[in-house]
């Protein structure tokens, strides 16, 4: 019911620039937009062929709107599968605005978040995981993310997925079709067959899940606890981080970046910076209180920073710190700790030796000075996993394929118990229905209303 | 010299966004592109026809930029009078960046600020005052603006003078024949047929002259002083002429308008509120500055509001403020004055007509109950000569076009007065040469490379 109405939008990020694309799909797009265009060649714009571009200016009665260029996608040809015309008009808010009432004017409704993709996914240009895909694209900071969404929008995870689910549900007609002759006791589905897909399945569901630490932390940016006091060099430590990268990114003019001082992206790789206060011991409550806050900061990251400030440190320094050291091992035993000795530069080589003796492992930098920070980045790389990326695996990174991967394999392992306990086919037909529902879930073979409200609702007006 | 290179840059608004376009134009535009683009139908791009779109994949080696439609403009049939690609791409900032990092790598210079527009301009796609156009159209936020932008973009203003140009090179011509004859004293030129051009010319010039105090108002909004103590309402009345504004705006969801509190369109026109202190007599130093600022806002305006807190007023206040309105109206007896008499849903029947009687021509609204808004609006815009906005005549906008406009009118004055004083060709050549320089400078038949610098400087990139 939805696709009869005809949808606008501005395409382009809001504001004002060299030019701007407002986006028409639907039954009557072309038919709508023709009346308002008069070509430069004087070309009748619904007698030209799909994919072509069209000068012309956008006229209602004797009013100029603006001189615009026009894309012509005809019949199923197009992002939305539907006819479409993008016009692509000067970039003044003014004239966006114009031209887009014009269109509602004439009959264009004004499109929903998300909803030119919604359409590709229901005329069957995508599934629901690659139209997911899209939105995680145009979010994607990083190489990393950007590769993994890329990959997820060409289908790399939705085939998987729907290739085990064809096998599965092969499966389930065979089975069901024993319960049409449950009185013969016959066995269309071999058994062993069966066990080794669900075998092969269950493996591939674990591999999926557990990719979604990996996927997560990539889609969101890896989180770094940096645990030091105040004054030990925090800011400079992020600056000569943030240094580095921004010697890339300014090469192009006219690209301007959204600084976030605690966001930074090395090799492709995105680390959020999490600012503690320490965890010195103090009778103080006040304190005690930011102590219990840096260790609720520790366990949400995935590494931790112990940041010192080497030059002021004197021997009772170094073991109160090895103290505090000792009972962040203790509490978190599996999360990565790298012992960072800033103000290099300031230490003779008699305290280099002093330090690097008694705290070991500690790597001694001058963020100031941009000694030794290639090293602490080599450090942090080597603490994430990347290991699936580079192989070119499927990683899961949206908790809601997550949940449904979750739900699946508990659907197998009930499938896979039935087969070892004899089950009768009739309850193990439901366990195998219940597992392709949540496959289905994921690439939107099964979807309801609901679900795409609010899968769509998350994407920007104009995708 | 500078046409042999490529360029590059992004023509959408920077942010992110559903998509955005890079434009690509230059002798090698082509050539750059198409190695890094694999067509879904496995098209190759330098065999395709001009203005036709081609959905494929961004990439370099094994690594998937993005999937992005391309926009195909061969030979000389482009915005720039050269072949040009232009790059539909996912709106997110990073790939944006990571294509035209690539690009440059791949032999693409950086576009500086309107070189696409500039060399539109050298390609003889356009002439000077069309180009700059383009930078108007794209900052108009109005109605008016807008269509002074849009006329003057489609060569209105430069056709006007293009035809005055060649008329007068006619004759120049003709004189400059008459020297090579000046033993035989023969006049080519037809001095009755010259005088009437040139009084033509002269009266062109002079509409033109004059039509830039209403084009430069247009272009920046017209400047309205709002005289009045504080709390009598000011920002009420502003919101209250805001709201009416955007009533129209927020129909549209997603276009989002930059809130500037003191800003408002009004039938198409432009409106800049400026705030004054007022101007009550008063011993205080500190005041009597303000006074003095109050005096020099109304100075800049177009057109003076002297607000009124009605209900407040008794006989002595009735007084003061015939006295301060009388001190105005001295100062500045051609600037329009609307007296303002706000909060009229708390005055009483006598006391209006109180008002009514004392302060002649006062409008009394209510601008927390919207009432008289209406009325204040059709008054402003009384103010505002729209005749030759309406009368479509060609509005000059541009501070350069009016200075040569003036120049070239002092040129034409002084070949009126060798006419008039018989002056021997040769000198009246002379005059007729530089008029002819001025006329040319506006087109752009004459330029030079400090004044393109200074022209496309203030585009942004990507235009």
């Amino acid at each position: 019911m939805i696709l009869q109405d005809t949808i606008v939008a501005l395409a382009t990020p809001s504001g004002a620039g060299a030019i701007a694309v407002i986006r028409v799909s639907g039954p009557q797009a072309i038919e709508i937009v023709a009346p308002l265009f008069q070509s430069i060649k004087g070309k009748d714009l619904t007698k030209q062929k799909s994919h072509t571009l069209h000068l012309g200016h956008i006229i209602e009665d004797t009013k100029i709107y603006d001189q615009v260029l026009i894309s012509l996608f005809k019949g199923t040809n197009s992002y939305t599968g539907e006819p479409t015309v993008e016009i692509s008009c000067h970039g003044s808010t003014f004239i966006q605005q114009q031209i887009i009432q014009l269109l509602l004017r004439k009959g264009c409704r004004m499109a929903t978040p998300g909803e030119f993709t919604m359409r590709s996914f229901l005329n069957g240009k995508m599934d629901l995981s690659q139209a997911e895909a899209v939105s995680d694209l145009i979010a994607s900071d990083n190489e990393a993310s950007h590769q993994i969404a890329m990959q997820q929008m060409r289908g790399g995870f939705s085939n998987e997925i729907a290739k085990l689910r064809e096998e599965l549900l092969n499966f389930a007609s065979l089975i069901e079709l024993e319960l049409d002759f449950s009185e013969e006791d016959v066995e269309f589905a071999d058994r062993t067959a069966f066990r080794e897909l669900v075998n092969r399945i269950e493996f591939v569901l674990k591999r999926l899940i557990d990719s979604f630490a990996v996927g997560n932390v990539i889609k969101n940016g890896i989180p770094v606890a940096i645990v030091g006091e105040p004054n030990v060099g925090k800011s400079t430590l992020l600056n000569a981080l943030l240094n580095e990268e921004r010697a890339i990114v300014s090469d192009i003019a006219g690209t301007t970046r959204d600084t976030i001082e605690d966001e930074l992206v090395i090799n492709g790789i995105g680390f959020r910076f999490i600012d503690t206060a320490g965890i010195r011991e103090t009778q103080d409550v006040v304190e005690s209180i930011g102590i219990q806050k840096t260790f609720e900061k520790i366990e949400a990251a995935q590494v931790v920073v112990y940041l010192i400030d080497s030059p002021k440190l004197d021997a009772a320094g170094i073991q109160n710190i090895k103290i505090e050291i000792e009972k962040i091992k203790n509490k978190y035993p599996l999360k990565p700790l790298v012992i960072l000795g800033n103000k290099k530069d300031l230490l003779s080589q008699d305290q280099i030796q002093k330090l690097e003796n008694q705290l070991e492992g500690i790597l001694l930098i001058s963020a100031k000075n941009k000694i030794g920070v290639e090293d602490l980045q080599n450090t942090l790389l080597n603490f994430v996993d990347t290991g699936a990326l580079r192989n070119n695996e499927t990683i899961v990174t949206n908790t809601r394929h997550y949940d449904s991967l979750l739900k699946a394999l508990e659907e197998i392992e009930k499938v896979k118990w039935g087969l070892d306990s004899n089950l009768s086919a009739d309850l193990m037909a439901i366990d195998i229905r219940q597992a392709l529902y949540y496959f289905g879930e994921i690439t939107g073979q099964v979807s309801n209303d609901e679900l795409l409200g609010n899968i769509f609702a998350n994407f920007c007006i104009g995708k």
